[in-house]
């Protein structure tokens, strides 16, 4: 599916996308690379490949445009306050549905759950996201079925996490269910993230790590 | 001291800096912003002020450079491989010792302790750095206190974090420090870092908040 054959991560990033909803999963993606055997690699991509201004004004240029990304194993889609209009953009949720059918694992962090309720990704599904934002996420889809406990909820091909820094703990989870705890465990060590920050996983995961 | 007579913080970015290291802290800070009376602002710099690649592959585009970011009330020195090249220049060692003179406080983030240390700028203190280069901290400066144990040092004008998500921790230590724990608890109810990641603070530290 890629170029080394491993597991292929696409993080979108866009005008308005929360700064460490992007790099904490970033962060942990990348560092899984030098602890692992499905050799996964990272990489950013916006709408068009262009540079992108963050919600708190860090600028990025992304590796790819979505027509360049390629097939990707997850999607991560973070939140921010740039989610508002993409979520108000019928071809961005026709796009969306139309990843979602050849990608195994959506994610998203923080205010990203939103544009996949908009998109109808949600529906009739437990989720989470920025506990501010609780009530925009069922006003979308009233069928969501909120978590407001969790600080990641994984369904499976669809996986949610709470505000900004939970991100980074639904990546090392993500890398616990995808290669083991064990190798979840020295990207924790490595990037120093403390087992305390894990919180209480969402249904349908496995122990914390 | 800044155009909006604010508290002024500048986060250094070079090439192979880490990408957690550079905006944990720049999340903090920059939310901060929302909830202040100080005005905070966080601006990153680079050397000339052009592009830097980060240490795994992420592109980002400072504010300024070196020449124009201005006076500083915090300066944020990140760690990453891209740190070596930098603490065996003996020009940039020099730049540090001058901006040291000028700048309140000098903070640093997982490995960028060492060209700190290389400065000169750690010596008798203490200090901590990534868990996995100690030795690498005390062979700079053997006078350096390392502390093995806290997840950041507040020594004053000089504060130092343990490895990568560290930065998160100390960033929030410095808000609760330069305004109050309520406004720090606010900043970190906002990003949802949970209570739990703080650690145990180094010495001349408050109580966690």
């Amino acid at each position: 599916m890629s170029g080394n054959g491993g597991l292929r991560i696409g993080i979108f990033v866009f005008d308005g996308a929360e700064e460490l909803d992007v790099v904490g999963p970033f962060e942990v993606f990348a560092e899984w690379g030098s602890h692992s055997q499905v050799r996964p690699t990272v990489s950013t991509f916006s709408w068009d490949g262009s540079g992108v201004r963050l919600a708190k004004g860090l600028r990025i240029l992304p590796a790819h445009g979505a027509d360049d990304v390629g097939p990707l194993h997850v999607l991560v889609y973070p939140g921010g306050l740039g989610t508002r209009p993409l979520l108000a953009e019928p071809g961005h949720l026709e796009w969306l549905r139309q990843i979602r059918r050849q990608t195994p694992i959506m994610a998203s962090v923080c205010t990203g759950a939103l544009p996949l309720a908009a998109a109808g990704l949600l529906a009739g599904r437990p989720a989470t996201t920025h506990h501010e934002h609780y009530d925009e996420l069922t006003d979308l889809d009233p069928s969501v079925l909120v978590d407001t406990e969790a600080r990641y909820v994984d369904d499976g091909d669809v996986v949610t996490s709470a505000g900004v820094s939970a991100g980074i703990d639904m990546a090392l989870h993500l890398v616990e269910r995808l290669e083991t705890t064990a190798v979840a465990r020295s990207v924790r060590n490595a990037i120093q993230h403390p087992p305390t920050a894990l919180g209480a996983p969402g249904p349908g995961t496995g122990p914390g790590i």
